[in-house]
């Protein structure tokens, strides 16, 4: 999606804002990547705040989360499909045994890098199509709930998160 | 921006993506609005986490932030003014007096009903013309630097601090 010479000055235009939509989303996925990279692995295994998620599980949650979209826009399957029972439909504190900070962030980077591939090859007409869970019915009445519209609220709820993480008291 | 009825499908489809992005901006506003009028004001005088801001703040901010767009979208100036000092340059509990939260739901609201009657006037091109605070020279190296992309930055803004009000211990 980095095309931006075609001849209609407008489909150059959806072009370019597709474009901010995909790079405001590697920057808030960037961030992310930068807060886990910042402090040793031990300190993530404290919540962000008393009584909430552990920095770990919003790591997990967000690595499900973008992983979710493979499916969600008919790109494959899962890649971690194990994280979403971990992550997304039980709450942190679950299970006595989850992966790692370390095992997550390769998760998290793997993701990230099949996405941005997918990203850049998909057109205007691909982004502006309707995602797997809406019916050919529902999406003639909401034309809205297309692929991109997925990935501006997904962006969104990374920066949701972020803002937790970035409460978490430092004990180092 | 609601039109979408012109004779260039791609045009219609700028103005399509242009309208998810205004459209998710409306929703994490009302997220920030339902969140606040959900307690008691007394309640948003508590702290996020402990030693970070208080909700009140955070609402204070977010109104600035959401104010300042006025301006920088060449729209005109900024409703309230005198915000920005206390909530944007200074820290929390800089100040012994600030808004109450009446006013400052107020002043949302406000500033919200402003913004959302010039987006809807706002035509794709203006959308991706500079904003005010970027040269005429930097813009034509760096094109993406523009009103769509401020306010896709923006929305992110709103749902980072979104996600810790979340965390806000509620105690009635």
């Amino acid at each position: 999606m980095t095309d931006e010479l075609t001849l209609d000055p407008a489909v150059a235009q959806t072009t370019q804002v597709i474009n901010l939509v995909i790079n405001t989303w590697k920057a808030q996925s960037n961030v992310v990547t930068a807060f886990f990279n910042k402090y040793d692995d031990a300190v993530y295994l404290n919540e962000v705040a008393p009584g909430r998620n552990r920095a770990v599980y919003l790591l997990g949650h967000l690595v499900a989360a973008s992983d979710s979209l493979l499916p969600l826009f008919g790109l494959g399957d899962r890649t971690f499909p194990k994280l979403e029972r971990l992550f997304t439909t039980n709450p942190d504190l679950t299970f006595d045994t989850i992966p790692t900070v370390a095992e997550l962030k390769q998760n998290w980077e793997t993701v990230n890098i099949a996405l941005t591939a997918h990203f850049e090859q998909m057109q205007p007409e691909e982004w502006l199509d309707k995602h797997t869970k809406v019916s050919d019915e529902d999406f003639a009445l909401e034309p809205h709930r297309n692929k991109l519209n997925v990935l501006i609220s997904r962006t969104n709820h990374i920066s949701y998160h972020a803002g937790q993480l970035a409460l978490m008291p430092i004990r180092r």
